[in-house]
């Protein structure tokens, strides 16, 4: 069995283990693991700093040496991070829709551990501690696989965890690390049915779109957001300035910064100009369909890509419609089903737009930038799922989690 | 393009306008077909002769061909199959934990349709229309690929459905079947991302395995139960004794009924003799570990194999376990995930059988035959999903859809 297999194998022999755990226990061990990351925060920058010197030398950008970095703050910060999943009520238990059906059975939904979590991602180190976490509360052994770049990093934090683990008296194969980075490792890990109960890629489209065709065990997909705001013809303009504005500029490297402008004809020669101006303080660089491009002249044409892409920077397409149906039949065309928003002082034009356009999480009067676990308030989030199995928009605890039906008899046959 | 590829085009060109229908509108073309077939019965009737004809020159055996059967009865059946369907609540449009956050955006979960929902299925004709008025009425296109076996019944099936459709002036693409029933085609409707929402393979356990190896689209494990009843110690032996015939005989091709025996070595000498009495009624055959066969001399040794067989034949596995934790640990080694049953009157005992067995529906004191949509209260089901992602058990119309977000704002930013 290869490496990768046995670790997967080991985490689905303690499975059991860490889901009958109770809250209290499951607590106890978090906050463990929180005290030994501080306790141990000079070990794990001298392995970050390992990492950073190679990323230097393999010519890393500043942006990635960034994300790569963990200092004394950033130690805090995980560290807090597990102290506030710790403090967050436990999905595990809850039995909902517990009925009398009419031969007598009692029958209940009842919400338990998935059992093995995969998870894959880029490049930040701390993810391994905040996924580990989250998993652990959610009562599954984990299985995490992170960016080569990070890897001394990654594999200080995981000892770190499983120590901890261990001091509270239990299996340090709860939480996992896989060593193997190769293709073929990211491989047997995509395929390894039966060991791994769901499997989610954190990271860039790129890393999304080679887990979906290439694993076997279920995939929750997350991330990308081409995301839109639409300003219809009765809009508050002002309103949609700041909108716009704080869904573009306020950070745009995440997945629910607006990506895509829309607005309506009628009020296109209106705020186009004003949007420019007020964009341009961020120096957003625009792409016009061409009635946009005769309003502002000074900007680049619009492809058919730039509709499709999520720039994730200071750039932004921009197009006019004539109506609503048209600005609905642009997002579900060109969006990626995780956010779109749409300003209007309209109440039809609003009920239409909740209805039909399909995406994780849809807007009336507010920013893009709301689709987050914890501005949801589910205080910690995996990831923002796009796809329509299992959940859908900020994946917290509870959808870390399934359920199955427990049944009360007393003696029923059919 | 393909044609499967170019149908599923057609229905995902047409499934916002599907999603958008009210119930009552659904409910219309739910009765229309319903009537259609029913109209429509002698052309059935003589596509059907024509796939029995194919069939018995094939070779197929009698339970094949009986499966494969569309006689006025089943015709009545399946037209009767989709008043219920229109008669179900339908999920589509709940909103439910709408919340105020402290910015004062109103945040809601949305029941909201699929989109298009692939379906995988083999001989029996009647899951055509089975599934594609639930589908329907879950608010989704369908695309259907049944077996070849069934190709002329199917077809005019769903030719029939289709015409239903158009008379209430929707378009036809609600409702598909594949008319290329070669791998490629499979392969091409299992990787078509971006058209197809979720598939949902229904059959035997290589369909289902080659659904999953294959598919790039999110899938929906449904069916195969290696499923348990556990005798307790403490257990009311006359009660096990109706619950494990029940379990494995009313009904033994389906996939709740009980494959493997497991029985407490304190109540073994006494239980096992009176067990296989009541079993030899209906010629059971039985594969037995050392210890059972030592009590029952008569019968076949179990094999590793048996242990994780799903016979769906008068045949099981049996074995005799020391403790409720090595019941425990030898059905989450060996089962499938479907269902599991304990007999006992050990509150402790009936607790930790809950807690720890790792299926989609766990039971005490009752039959595992309980574990379907109709005894659940659900109306009509899909499949049983035995996997952990979105849906596990019985699938309803409400698995069928899924869920968005919803905001209402008042211009907030963030």
């Amino acid at each position: 069995m290869s490496a990768v297999l046995d670790t997967c194998r080991r985490a689905a022999a303690v499975k059991h283990t860490i889901g009958a755990l109770r809250t209290t226990e499951k607590n106890r061990v978090l906050l463990a693991i929180a005290d030994a990351l501080e306790a141990h925060r000079e070990d794990i920058k001298a392995a970050n700093a390992l990492d950073i010197a190679a990323g230097r030398e393999n010519g890393l950008n500043e942006g990635l040496i960034d994300r790569l970095t963990l200092d004394d703050s950033r130690i805090d910060g995980v560290a807090d991070g597990c102290r506030a999943v710790a403090a967050l009520p436990d999905p595990v238990g809850e039995v909902s829709e517990m009925k009398l059906t009419p031969n007598g059975l009692k029958i209940g939904k009842k919400r338990v551990p998935m059992g093995v979590i995969g998870i894959i991602y880029e490049s930040r180190p701390n993810v391994t501690v905040d996924a580990a976490a989250l998993c652990f509360k959610a009562g599954s052994a984990c299985v995490l696989r992170g960016g080569k770049e990070a890897y001394r990093s990654n594999r200080c934090l995981m000892d770190i965890m499983r120590g901890a683990v261990e001091s509270c008296g239990l299996p340090a194969d709860c939480l996992n690390l896989i060593d193997d980075l190769t293709h073929e490792g990211a491989n047997e890990m995509m395929r390894a049915n039966g060991l791994i109960d769901v499997l989610i890629p954190r990271g860039g489209a790129g890393l999304i779109r080679a887990v979906v065709s290439s694993a076997t065990v279920p995939v929750i997909e997350t991330g990308t957001g081409n995301c839109h705001i639409y300003v219809d013809a009765s809009a508050d303009l002002d309103m949609a300035l700041e909108i716009l504005n704080n869904a573009k500029c306020q950070r745009v490297s995440v997945c629910n910064a607006a990506e895509s402008l829309l607005v309506h004809s009628s009020v296109a020669e209106k705020f186009l100009p004003i949007a420019q101006r007020r964009l341009n303080e961020s120096h957003v660089i625009l792409h016009g369909c061409p009635r946009t491009c005769a309003i502002l002249p000074d900007i680049l044409p619009a492809t058919e890509e730039d509709y499709g892409k999520e720039y994730l920077d200071y750039e932004m397409s921009v197009k006019i419609v004539d109506s609503l149906d048209e600005a609905i039949e642009h997002i579900n065309r060109y969006n990626t089903g995780h956010s779109e928003a749409i300003v209007t002082h309209d109440y039809f034009a609003a009920q239409k737009f909740l209805d039909l356009v399909d995406a994780a999480a849809v807007y009336v009067n507010a920013s893009t930038r709301f689709t987050d676990g914890g501005e949801f308030g589910f205080g910690a989030e995996i990831g923002i799922s796009t796809q329509k199995l299992h959940a859908r928009g900020p994946m917290g605890l509870r959808e870390l989690t399934t359920n199955k039906y427990i049944i009360y008899g007393e003696g029923q046959i059919r």
